[in-house]
């Protein structure tokens, strides 16, 4: 079995695990203060053209989303996002643990849109009633989204404009950031994230860390007394070298975009063949996730050989599944799945 | 101005003034411990036919609600409700700062269904991921419902079968309960709510008293130690006794159902003068709550004379609003809003 | 039996029972938005010669303390105290459920001092490890104080200097504040207060109402937004006019004031009379509750006739016990129980 | 510099790091659903000699705590601690951002007792307005504890009899177990901690891992739904075989006690040098943590060489420290300092 069902099968890219056994005996001060993770720190304020950043590392994604929605919003707040994002539906309720609701609307894509988010804030604000309401405090996507899309620089130019006029902060999950701005047509970069973002994150975990998300803050509210909270709520790590030594591994040489570009084209190999085949797609993916509609029989036949993620039934003879591709994908293994998906 | 705008416009029905003017200098233990706590505690039992009920008095809706939620749902548990749940939309996201989801499932004239319960549970534990989700803990249904509808006792029934076969709790919010029960068709009572729920409100409030929900728990971990949590939620009354005394006069001889099957009368009469302009309505209600879909220009001319709420534009030239009647409601008031109506 | 166990034994004042009787059938509308609650937060900003003033109504103690903590403070921040401080002994644990940690300094009479909070803050930010523990965000005061006890002017003075410069915020419990300010000897009036605190309660429950506290806010952060978390903790009442109308009563003609002053000079009658029997007390309170030591002989007899409150066993043969005198409090009553005491 | 100050300066004992690299390009499951996960699991079991138990594997300490202790107090309940406990000084907060008190009791040697249990339990439920106060809910304990202090296996039977008939559970943080199981005296084990305690962690960050404490649960209702709750707080690692395998490598041969055997017999070397200079002790600490208490002259000559932890001033002259032993300290590095104690 091949695994193509997520982009966590396997456990680093080599030149992490290098540096972390050549590092391994050191002694370092813990908890992120080591020289490790202020290295790598100030490597991510210079690949985002911004040296106020607060830069501050962490071992997963719900985790960090957790973390700073609770830093972020004061009690009566909630964060927006698309009905499929990763908060709404996959974190078995962290940022309600944290006391807050997420106001879900209707993605399209996975997306949402600055005129939807407009309409939610003019909605609650015109509402007489609106203090019985929770009110829109920060806006969360993700990039790429939960269906392999990403926003173009105009749409969150835009999304990133409603935000500030409105008084909302803008925070993008990236746990899938390199996927995203490594996309054919991505117009997005580190720079314009972070004078466009609030707060953003920079994955590790599904892009060649072992774990780790690499967190970036443009707002000094958030800014603020961070460390306590993320110490509080179980994100600061001992041994905070680990992170700061894997973001080094992956950001020094730019390894994070060009194993990320791989898996991207890979992706895209297996896009081609099932879209030859004529099979539609849940969403318009140009990304390292690739959520194909298949027949039945057809899907049968692959889960012999291919685990991948599955998406729902369609329709009586049509199911949705998700192949991933990623940094540890390997050129044959892709090579194979298309052979096998044009040969069907 | 004359409000129908909702139910909660006066103070209290006389006969509840003269008997808290009657006991005010009495002295007595505070916090629910009192004479007239336990009597009207004694009282409900009876009335719901049920000696091993626990009776708990409460000062407003949305405390009781998130107090009842915080204490049955473990953290990772949510509460299902309607879309148009008071818990989902009009309690500031209570629920969700006492660390738990809402659920919400699209609602039909502001009810759920048994089967759309039991799909809810399916879809949740058939998920090979469902340990990332919120898990279904509690059902949540309002009666009378926002719409103003009401559940038979069949939907109820089976409601509550459903809950227990799925290991989930069954809380009835009856904000409204007296309207509900006292509408025409209606086949539940306090007895029947005692058996299928494990827990439910007698809702004061808005029908005669004060301030005040009794609050009945049947089941019993929800029983145990509530008192704590009652009080650690700001649920506790120093001067108990104000709402023992509230509930003993709205109960003793069934003012409580006299005064609800009054406004619903009243409630119907308005129902029928603008079923008879031809006007459609949000939601079938035989309840205290009218929900008429009307043209702007007789909405107007009536907003002259009458407070009524906004439900919002229905298309071009059609908004919806909300007529309540309730104890208060006189009966010339409504005569007069009958004949403006049938004059338009 | 005659309590003395508790100030909030009866209902409320005769001026505010006529009040609420007399307004009774008037519709007005709800959530605190009323011209009974206008008018008397239109009263209290004059009466603390603050125009500025945020006020709000609530209905209990327990309630208003844990939600003004929930909206002061950031996750990470705590509430200082003393030891015997409501919020740390006998609120079920309200401020810990909204996420913070109360962070209690020895006591001395029920009282901190402002160089106790210096220290606190100082070895706080001194600590090197302090993101690993909980950082000082406000103090929390009660006045009259849980021992009966008063600060000066002086004393408050200096603890609001020493708020002001560690960037920490000042709130009073004033649960018991007009039995404080109206003590023999206290030189603080709601004025100083309003310019002292970031936030104080004017409470009612224990001196005339049938509930409800008036938190006053000079704080604009805490100001702003204040209603919905009021709403999303329970802390809003539907028919908020009875809070309204209730402070009206109150502090119209002062009539606050003159029933504190008279339940404070009872209460030093009953002082005077356990001195004179040579009793030692537990703290030197100059307010409506007594803490007297008495040989528990003398209690047993006491305990014959009137209900006090139990303080805990000092030594073999005594006990400590609360007598609490109030605007309930009726003159032959502390008349019967001193000639009681002197005739032991 | 040589660093005593803490047990986590350094990555993991080599043999993890082997396994590690041997199995990175590996493919398997998340999520800790993967074949070592599961091979740890029935490891632990093993060797906690109970089939029964149910493992989880966590990232770091102040998580997992916060973690158990969320998933088993209802809202009302705090975890009894001594004042010296890590959840009450030193995780910002953590325990109350889960909206739980810590309740604290004074230590000694960093320990609590059966008794002071007891006696908190009753205070507890004789006090009359119990209610209105934090039900103990959980004793924590740590092992070793925050001064290197351990229980004996009478005094943790003990302390086991009164949970149980308090019905109050009992949770041990291992963070530091085996430098507390290998203690010289230590009779405790993996069996009796796994019949004696509810849950307790085997701590891998301080003890050879790069992090990770495996979580033994007991108790059954802290077992049903445990992963929901582990997820929604940033516990689960997507990674997660990362656990597995380093639990592995660690437990499968005892590299976990002999490592921690080690770094106890140099620490009592270590001890012994301060012993024969006169010093005195913060505590009787037989385990990897000693707290001697120095002159200033010859600390400050120490830090010449050495990283310690201040813990505090005793008096004009002398302070106390903390030297910490690892499974990293090297046998020379004890030396010298041994050495350089010797000569001061």
């Amino acid at each position: 079995m091949i695994r193509f069902n997520c982009d966590y099968s396997e456990g680093a890219h080599p030149r992490i695990m290098e540096l972390l056994a050549q590092t391994n005996m050191e002694q370092t001060a813990g908890y992120g203060e080591d020289p490790y993770c202020i290295r790598a720190a100030e490597l991510i304020r210079r690949k985002c053209a911004c040296k106020e950043l607060g830069i501050q590392f962490t071992v997963g994604g719900t985790q960090v989303n957790s973390i700073v929605i609770a830093a972020a919003l004061r009690p009566h707040q909630g964060a927006v996002c698309a009905d499929t994002g990763h908060i709404n539906i996959h974190e078995s309720g962290a940022v309600e643990a944290t006391g807050h609701k997420v106001l879900a609307l209707p993605g399209r894509n996975g997306k949402i849109t600055a005129d939807q988010i407009q309409t939610a804030c003019d909605e609650h604000f015109k509402d007489a009633a609106h203090e019985h309401m929770v009110q829109p405090g920060m806006v969360y996507l993700s990039l790429s989204t939960e269906m392999g899309t990403i926003y173009s620089r105009r749409e969150l130019t835009e999304i990133s404009e409603v935000c500030r006029r409105n008084d909302v902060l803008l925070y993008v999950d990236g746990a899938r950031l390199g996927y995203g701005l490594c996309a054919e047509g991505c117009d997005l970069d580190l720079p314009v994230l972070a004078k466009l973002c609030d707060a953003f994150t920079i994955g590790g975990t599904k892009v060649g860390a072992l774990f780790g998300e690499a967190l970036v803050l443009r707002n000094d509210a958030l800014k603020k007394d961070f460390r306590y909270i993320l110490k509080q709520r179980g994100g600061m790590l001992a041994k905070g070298r680990l992170l700061g030594i894997q973001f080094l591994a992956l950001l020094e040489e730019d390894l994070y975009f060009d194993i990320a570009a791989r898996a991207d084209r890979q992706a895209m190999q297996i896009r081609r063949a099932c879209a030859e085949k004529g099979w539609n797609f849940l969403s318009d993916s140009p990304t390292n996730q690739q959520f194909p509609i298949l027949p039945d029989m057809a899907l049968n036949l692959l889960k012999k050989n291919y685990e991948v993620s599955d998406c729902g039934r369609i329709d009586k003879n049509h199911s949705a599944v998700r192949f991933c591709t990623s940094w540890a994908t390997r050129d044959e293994d892709v090579k194979r799945l298309v052979r096998n998906i044009q040969t069907l």
